[in-house]
């Protein structure tokens, strides 16, 4: 093997004098000025310029809030504004260390942006006395990004994902520079390891850019951490290794630091115009560049009180949070408070009326290209309506309800492809790997998969890779998540299909997308984004061979938990309902919707017209597949089900009931629309109590077959009318190598189990019943042997089709 | 910036003759005849060595299993094989790779292990054929290392674990080599590209090696790998950035790529084993040494079919799955499987009656050394019993019930610091970033936090850091849980305390070790292992600045999905009862305990004795609180509470209450074990119903206070007698930045709330009430206001004690 390349020795910044004094000294004055923004922020609730020498009573009572990242935060965006401002540049910035808003809302604050959005505390002394005043206060402002914040897409609350929002940003906006601030503590979470590697799927001609800044802070809350602790060597060879080229910019003297640091910027830019160039002169093939990042290595706190109560302070841990203890009682850190403070020299930063100082006021740009104003960042603004063909033309058909075994989600990869078709460049399918085997590969007629990794002469043969594909690819449920979000809070839609056991690895980055979603709904200027869209596939109906592990239907439960307003959830139990449910979630804006749909063939029940109906109400009575439709007449049991094999199970339970009791009065009722179930206070999806009793009798017993855990159903339905007559079945854990039927058979969700179940719940049936139930069983105990001696399920079992009721 | 040292370029094998033609044919006949069993396993349930021309009925109707990665894995497993008898080593192997058991199993049936746990399917003809038939068919052997699989820690059913698992096993087991075969796949998962800096928690004087095998193996189900499409010295130089020393074994050519492997085996264990001298020697500093690894680039399906169907299939991303479309229909392909198998020479491989020939059984190990023999990897075998001291000596004093204040879980961080005192080297506390913040700093006072990245001098100003530490502190949950598992699975005892919110981040490794220790119910041979212990602190209620996203006590949802033999779920009120529950959790076997408890300072109110009877019963009515003791009457009103900051607002309540209405007959109880809710049908820990109604009556009404999601309390009470009149209040997604009572007010837990929820429900409060309700609302408005004007809870409300019953 050969040594290490030249090329991964870090390009050393260059001599060229890039910033000259005046502008160092404005530049200064800014990142001065929002340091002691985020002191004041901190600590104080009047006083804000201290015109007074410092007293208790302008101190918080409880000051809160981060202080150790702020100094890095606002030094990165600082440089960032420099940069727009020499270029025009169109930038945006993702602040990824934790509770870092007090190093973003001191510039917002100082560039007019976070005026702009909230007058109540902007320019002038009682707007900045609020503003500082409001910081990590009873309603005020968070220490995070929250959607609040103008310029966030990233909220930063969970670590990990900063780096997969910046590149799902950048993707499909060529002329966006998106500029992502990477914490170190922040960078030994898995997600934003691997998130690195994003770089094999961003195509210089077609995608923005993204410059990562590693902030090399040093430490976490307590302790240092792993990347300031290894050698200098070891973390360029990581960071090469993930195909990066970089920079380092360190010290912590001021001057000396701003101009290695608008070196560092002034040649990032250069190299990403570059690279940009060559991609875009369509001379050669395209290849994957080596982009340049930065690694900024400040003391943590930096500029800040330097000891403390006897212990260091700046450039350790101690700096992490409220730097001075109890400056409000304690007289000596009150007088350091003031110290450091004044430190900043604010008269020079800060007129008389509370505004910034001109030299400031004339550093930040102009309207939309201030960092807290881009309309990336508020991506809505930017979004255009979502092209949808008519999803009918992708519709299955066939002669009669249930005649038919079709792969449910074939037709929705060919609607995904038409809609790539008409909608080339703001929409995007992700998927850890299995797109194809999702059975969405109709997308490949259309488009490849992104990959700027190496190719290889077999990649011709059905590899389906492209640098400008529109699929996603990679083995991270996280990075595709965080991809996602970043492509969706910058304007654009997309879909994320994922293996149904494993949506759980994602269950933190969905439950923070909620959240952000749900805060937005208090935000009046953020427009409305695409809705995020997942694909539930691979279910755990369909195990086969992948046994218990791979089981687990659970993620609907933690959906339910999160805001009514932003949470959606479908089972669509046919190809047609999948398309239909599908294509109006594509079109939402500001929910998640999550849909679950296995990828095999199953039996096709409702035509294009039946779909759009059933799935326009989301719950319905299918008339073809019950008995009770004599006028004036009430059913004896209503049979309900929800999600696809619990669907087709339920309908062959049925059928087994009609031929043993040729006069039993059956309803059939389908779910698509889980939180149909849950009564309309709790959800605006809900149907009236009116409805459901409509629906479900207000006495005559329910069996359930649901897709998921069965008591998700009681949970949303135990307020409702005829409750205590719901009898639920689902998925309870067990399982493990076996066939479909057995499965089912475990969790007595399959259709012998449910007949038995209606046989039990109609009291004429108690004793009629018993022969047919004993058959019933003994059939159950048939199936079984046969699987157990075959491997595989009856043939009809396999081939059943639906025969119709009596 | 200097250029890349010397140091990171890949170790050259060395050119001596590490392994002689004899041993050669050995180990080459032992990997046939494991890549035989493969295919076999995968395809054949009957004629498994093929003395008769392959048949349409010796053929699996549905083959099913993943041959891509197996033979890779068996090369390592025979590798490894061959390093345990040269040097008579203790070691375990783990399989990363996704469906890699046929790979594992092969090997196991080959050296006996698996015919000593399954002797059904052990050698002999009848055994071999029940084996290849029992891969992937119903009722049988899964695909990948399942509990049932000897040797096995690491179920490999969810991808990303493996690397941390491994650490978790070598952590304190200084003689144990644990070697890893690590997918190309899993190794873009954001857990698995973290945990490479595993390395830098490791200390080689006092924890046993891991060895990792990064299997290139090129291809994803689908698609090429990242680490396979990025130049050599990218991937070099990002694992010397990771800080391991890599070599390269690459090639397909058998016998020269046998020769590079037992060349690079025998230099990782050399250097090792310098390694561990060197730190053992006592000389010197301990330093972090660049621990080797190797990188084996092998071809997907590597001897499999060359082609099939008119595709490459071996190389390629078609190897991974069943390589060879229906043979028993397919003529052609069942040649091609009979040509294919054959190329084995299955005859050199097996005897007459079905058993490993004589040259394969003379290469396996005996007994324990055999790798799917090692007790480690049947970590109960090896387990201790914990000493643990009693908990009361830390247990907090107080002269009544809710009169002192104190941290709950800092009582506990001086238990759990005797505990490692006493159990020096099978017990660790693990936890990202957070032990102190947690106030479990006390176990500071014994032990410091593992460290070998490199030390600063303002290291030693409460930094607690130390080669020899036993807290794990990183901020990657991902990475602790798996450590953790590692280590309990290897027989030993732990527990990780995390964030409430980001206990999500790993919901999906709780769901994974869950089945594990369900599956393991089934397995009798698994001895019994230290129970995974959880203690979810910085809660919900107590998030007065980081707002909306830290708030999420959805974890316990997740938990009660899973299976009642393994899940326990305890929030205990005070410190006491932390203690109690904590201590009998670190002592149990085969279950997850999930203990949730705020870190900060609250209210006390049971003594040892009170706290260990209480804990011990799960759920009581406290006398002290209540109203209703007169023999034979009954309350008027439950007011019952779980958890600590829902108990002292109950509690306030409950005080409330008795003010205004001096004769009103309440019962207080109080919840820590929360499965006593359900009923004993549905997990070991309900009480009866019989009990449920002595503490809940048969008819009145219940107020219950919940620090979760409410809906969990009517999920696990919904079958209880008197549920129609259970009222619950719990979190309900209303938050931002807000003092911990309105947090409360907001989601309608706190105290006024409450007891106007009482006033609302007693129907003789109806009237009398009006007024008291109408002074509780107004109080709230007050607080509201005072938080709002001062940031903080009014001085009252932060400093009540509860003062009695009347």
């Amino acid at each position: 093997m050969s040594a290490m390349p030249a090329s991964a020795a870090p390009t050393p910044p260059r001599a060229t004098v890039a910033i000259d004094d005046a502008e160092l000294q404005q530049l200064d004055a800014f990142w001065r000025a929002a340091n002691y923004l985020a002191g004041a922020m901190i600590y104080l609730q009047d006083n804000p310029l201290l015109r007074q020498p410092l007293a208790p009573e302008h101190i918080k009572q409880r000051p809160l809030g981060h202080w150790g990242a702020s100094p890095g935060l606002a030094f990165a965006y600082a440089h960032l504004t420099r940069l727009i401002r020499h270029h025009d540049l169109d930038a945006i910035f993702l602040a990824g260390p934790g509770h870092g808003a007090p190093g973003i809302l001191g510039p917002a604050w100082l560039e007019g942006s976070l005026g702009d959005r909230q007058p109540q505390r902007g320019w002038g002394l009682a707007g900045l006395t609020r503003f500082c005043r409001d910081f990590s206060f009873p309603g005020g402002l968070g220490s995070h990004c929250t959607p609040e914040v103008p310029g966030s897409i990233h909220e930063g609350g969970e670590l990990g994902y900063s780096l997969s929002h910046a590149f799902g940003a950048a993707f499909d906006n060529p002329e966006l520079l998106v500029t992502v601030m990477v914490g170190d503590g922040e960078a030994e979470t898995g997600p934003l390891a691997t998130a690195w590697h994003s770089n094999k799927f961003l195509n210089p001609a077609r995608d923005g850019a993204v410059l990562p800044i590693l902030h090399l802070n040093g430490y976490k809350i307590a302790n240092p951490t792993i990347l300031a602790r290894i050698p200098r060597e070891e973390l360029l060879a990581l960071f090469t290794g993930y195909g990066w080229a970089p920079k380092i910019v360190e010290g912590h003297e001021p001057a000396a630091m701003h101009r290695a640091m608008a070196a560092a910027m002034d040649e990032c830019l250069e190299e990403i115009r570059a690279i940009q160039q060559a991609a875009r002169s369509g001379k050669g093939p395209l290849q994957r560049p080596r982009w340049p990042m930065i690694v900024l290595v400040s003391p943590k706190g930096w500029t800040g009180p330097k000891q403390a109560d006897g212990h260091q302070v700046e450039g350790t841990w101690r700096a992490h949070q409220v730097p001075l203890a109890d400056p409000r009682n304690n007289e000596e850190n009150r007088r350091l408070l003031q110290e450091w403070l004044q430190s900043y020299r604010p008269q020079e930063l800060f007129t008389e009326d509370g505004e910034p100082a001109p030299l400031l006021q004339d550093f930040a740009p102009r309207g939309r290209r201030r960092l807290g104003a881009n309309p990336h960042a508020n991506g809505g603004l930017l979004r255009l309506p979502l092209d949808r063909p008519d999803w009918r033309q992708q519709a299955v058909t066939f002669a009669a309800p249930g005649s038919r075994r079709h792969s449910n989600t074939d037709p929705l990869g060919r609607h995904l492809g038409q809609i790539m078709q008409k909608n080339p460049s703001n929409f995007r399918l992700f998927g850890p790997d299995e797109t194809a085997s999702n059975k969405l590969g109709a997308v490949f007629e259309v488009t490849g998969k992104a990959w700027l990794g190496e190719s290889r002469p077999e990649d011709a043969d059905g590899g389906h890779l492209a640098a400008d594909g529109r699929v996603m690819e990679m083995l991270s449920e996280h990075t595709l998540e965080g991809w996602l979000e970043g492509y969706l809070l910058t304007g654009r839609y997309g879909l994320l299909s994922t293996y149904e056991a494993f949506a759980h690895v994602i269950d933190s980055m969905f439950n923070q997308h909620a959240k952000w979603l749900e805060m937005c709904r208090d935000v009046p200027w953020r427009a409305p984004v695409g809705a995020l869209n997942l694909l539930i596939t691979s279910t755990v109906w369909r195990q086969d061979h992948n046994g218990f592990t791979h089981q687990d239907p659970g993620f609907l439960d933690l959906v339910v938990n999160k805001s009514p307003a932003v949470t959606r959830i479908y089972l669509p139990p046919d190809a047609n309902c999948l398309l239909a449910v599908a294509d109006r979630c594509l079109g939402e804006t500001d929910v998640i919707n999550v849909i679950v749909a296995d990828k095999q063939a199953h039996l096709q029940y409702l035509d294009a017209e039946a779909a759009a109906l059933h799935c326009a109400r989301g719950i319905g009575l299918w008339d073809w597949a019950s008995s009770d439709d004599e006028a004036g007449t009430e059913p004896e049991v209503v049979l309900a089900s929800c999600g696809d094999v619990a669907t087709q199970e339920a309908l062959a339970a049925a059928e087994l009931l009609y031929r043993h009791f040729p006069d039993l009065k059956l309803r059939f009722v389908n779910v698509v629309d889980l939180f149909t179930l849950t009564p309309p206070e709790e959800h605006p999806h809900g149907i009236s109590d009116r409805d459901w009793t409509g629906l479900f009798t207000a006495d005559k017993p329910i069996v359930f077959n649901f897709h998921g855990y069965p008591w998700l159903i009681h949970r949303l339905a135990y307020r409702r009318p005829n409750h205590a007559n719901l009898h639920v079945r689902g998925y309870k854990e067990r399982g493990s190598i076996c066939t479909p039927l057995e499965l089912a058979m475990d969790n007595q969700i399959d259709r012998y189990s449910l007949a038995i179940d209606v046989i039990d719940r109609v009291p004429r049936l108690a004793v009629a019943g018993a022969h047919v139930k004993q058959a019933l069983e003994q059939k159950q105990q048939q199936c079984r042997a046969h699987a157990h001696r075959h491997g595989v399920d009856p043939e009809e079992i396999n081939t059943w089709t639906w025969g119709g009721q009596p």
